[in-house]
């Protein structure tokens, strides 16, 4: 399996290399073949500078780091700061006479994360030769001149998620600039430091400087690749809104022997309401669940039908028997709206039960939204079927008076972060231009309408008014949010090529 | 409410002094009247000896205590013994030209304890003016010769549970001897030392010594009054049975935006397996789950339908607005088998959960059994109930192959220490003198075919082949099995007159 897998690798390298006929992504190619230990010892500077939330003193040294290599390429800079956030760098190349502005996102920021674990420091990066995981050791960087095997990857915190990208654009700007390869385009840079902070000041910033980061596209450099290693363009991220819902019995515990089959069983309410939100193929039962989804344009529908199909190889992966979705494939379920049990309690099971009716009894739930179903909207139609269900709901604990003139209580918690999808039609002239760009430069490409998990893309949508595709390139197995994070070189070099070709649009 | 209270028990005090019809318990009355003191001192003596099971030595003084108290009121005594268990006191009075043989239990070991909760030390019995939640402060004895006021409470470990039980056999005898009533009967005892750690040698003790402690009924001296503070008869319990579900999704929690509307959720599984077993009003939706229950006869419905009918105070003490089981009372309902959900879980709720989608969830069920059903029975049916669902079932955890091969999974864990139900017909001669003698002591009886709790009889009715019908004396607010145990003498006193008329029945 594993020497099939590495084999069909090879093959797709080759072929992504023998397709590409973009030449912003052929000179960067070649200029990156002649200067990938100057690449590699940038590279491994930016990810020693410590990038955590809780030391804002250096993730202000990665703003400066960062704004230094973008003006080394020619790229006018400024911090846009607000009070308590990590300044957000902004960069801009004015082409003369262009009628198109791309704006390219990315990340200096890293995830929280605990050194015990790791199996070098997160931030004295190390280059091994091969994962971790199947064994790779620590190498010394080859001496200048000696070329790096692309299997090879650099360890520390950040090097896939997000520090690849700030590395991938700086060279492929090199790269261009060497060849003199002139832009067609104004290229934007908006590189944020708080992005594992659930980018909480961002809007404010964009809003602030909504004239200066507005763009045809906002290019987001950000996430991983396709498991297979093909490249992948995502138009679109699911919405998200969490809520906890409570049942409730008697007002403590009871013995099951002399108040069972009496005593209403919260956690048997419990289920019973859950499986009235769902069939056994997991469609939503909940009225109006559906309603009101932007339906898949044929580009998208297209796109979905030639995505690869790796459905088989997960489910073995995970030990599934089945799946829900009545046949339906994993890429066409995750264009729909889901409600998903992150959870359920009651009472204590196994041996810490005891013989008790339990007093109450919660779910946490997770909704993912797609275009045209906000969160409020997905609260709203879940309430009205508990109602439907003979509940009376309400949003705080109820009280005695409220438990005994209602047979059954149920509390809806709505947590705070919910948001709306975003999905970029990719019909329109700029999603064609990058997908044909892309294609020109690493097919093949796997193009997607979402993807099926939720990053608050609305709020540049909204607040900056631009349209967003998202063109990840670290790889797949990267560790990104955990331990051992990592960067495979070749990654990093077919992400130079890419940009270079995105740039140059 | 409080005063209404008392003065409801005021009146049903002296109602049931006024249809006291029976000649030992009126001799019971006036012998107790003339020796409260001295019955007080001795219950005190008994209540001293510390009798928890982590103590061996001090459980066979109360063995030997019990044996003397007996003896010196003419019972012939010796201890039942078997390796590793505290003895059992089996004490007779042989009556000549007796046809009939009345075996009355009861248990002289208490329930563990932490002597941090409690007000006074466990085993350093002290009188109270009243009930210790209500204010009730430490007084010392009253002189001899001076009455005590029944509402006073002793506390101390198995005041209530059960030491008042053997204390009112003891001055039942005393009063039976002095006034020279003679016995019709073979009365005879067996006191064991292990109740509270689940008899677990007392069916080899009782196996052993079969002929001897063989009856035509068992009486059994133990548990409290009914909430009303009336005398009842629980001519059965219920058997019980503990199984915990647990049924599979992907071998690992995934990401709900990634992978949900295609990965199942074991939640939801389990929240629908649950619903399928129950319907709204509570009814169990099992295939033959109610098939096989010996039906309650007239004399039982009849008890029913006479019993008082608490349910919409338990409600208000509850905060129910509803119930389960159609409009049906809660007394009813407890003749019934039930499945109750004990508790379940999975994954994590609230500000614990993350946003997966669950790999396990599981249920963990007791069944409360009646005559006519099994556990192993009631277990079959569950499973096969299971199966109807689509489940492949199993009783380990499955491995990678079974999963992959099913879709749904079940694994099925069937705790240990199931048992059967156990009812005495109420229309049996024994049963009928039963409830006359006590009717002729202690009117208005309360008289039920079955506790809704479970209790271990069958194994003595397996074991001994005598049938079992519980008499209760002490408080329903003695405390039992947790800390600040208390007696009210009151349920003393009428225990002293009940067992007087029992003993001569």
């Amino acid at each position: 399996m594993k020497r099939l897998g590495f084999a069909a690798v090879v093959v797709l390298l080759l072929a992504s290399g023998l397709f590409s006929q973009n030449p912003s992504a052929q000179a960067a190619r070649v200029w990156r073949q002649a200067h990938e230990h100057a690449i590699v010892q940038e590279f491994v500077e930016l990810v020693r500078i410590p990038n955590l939330a809780a030391d804002p003193a250096n993730l202000r040294k990665n703003a400066a780091a960062v704004q230094q290599m973008l003006e080394k390429r020619g790229v006018r800079t400024r911090l846009l700061e607000t009070a308590g956030a990590p300044p957000v760098v902004y960069g801009e190349i004015l082409t003369p006479g262009a009628t198109r502005t791309l704006v390219f996102y990315a990340h200096y920021d890293g995830q929280p994360l605990d050194p015990k674990e790791w199996a070098t420091p997160p931030f004295d990066p190390v280059l091994r030769d091969g994962p971790l995981d199947r064994g790779g050791k620590v190498i010394p960087l080859p001496p200048e001149g000696q070329a790096f095997n692309p299997e090879w990857r650099i360890y520390g915190r950040s090097s896939g998620d997000d520090k690849v990208t700030i590395m991938a654009f700086a060279a492929a700007l090199d790269a261009l600039r060497q060849n003199q390869i002139p832009l067609k385009s104004n290229v934007k840079f908006v590189i944020e430091g708080e992005e594992e902070a659930s980018s909480i000041h961002l809007d404010k910033i964009l809003a602030a400087n909504r004239d200066l980061v507005r763009g045809d596209v906002w290019l987001i450099g950000d996430g991983p690749m396709h498991p297979s290693r093909q490249q992948q363009l995502l138009f679109g991220v699911r919405g998200i809104q969490t809520i906890n819902i409570t049942v409730y019995g008697a007002r403590r515990e009871l013995h099951s022997g002399h108040y069972g089959n009496w005593a209403p069983n919260p956690a048997m309410m419990l289920a019973q309401l859950l499986a009235s939100m769902k069939d056994a193929t997991g469609r939503v039962l909940i009225d109006h669940f559906y309603d009101g989804m932007v339906p898949l344009g044929p580009a998208e529908l297209r796109a979905i039908a030639a995505a690869p199909d790796n459905d088989e190889a997960l489910k073995r992966e995970f030990w599934l028997g089945g799946t829900e979705g009545g046949g339906k494939k994993l890429l066409e379920l995750l264009m729909l709206p889901s409600l998903n049990v992150r959870g359920m309690a009651s009472s204590r099971i196994g041996a810490q039960a005891s013989n008790v009716i339990p007093s109450t009894a919660t779910a946490t739930i997770d909704m993912r939204l797609v275009n045209g179903i906000g969160p409020q909207e997905a609260v709203a139609r879940v309430v009205e079927h508990i109602r439907q269900q003979g509940y009376f709901v309400v949003n705080a604990d109820p009280d005695e008076a409220t438990r005994l003139a209602h047979p059954k209580v149920a509390k809806v918690e709505v947590e705070a972060g919910g948001y709306s999808a975003l999905r970029t039609p990719m019909d329109l002239p700029i999603s064609k231009l990058v997908i044909d760009t892309v294609e020109s430069a690493r097919r093949p490409v796997i193009k997607l309408p979402s993807m099926g998990a939720s990053v608050p893309l609305f709020m540049i949508n909204e607040t900056v008014g631009s349209p967003t595709i998202i063109v990840p390139i670290a790889n797949h197995d990267d560790n990104q949010h955990t331990f051992n994070e990592n960067l495979r070189l070749q990654n990093l070099w077919d992400g130079i090529e890419l940009y270079a070709a995105l740039f140059s649009m």
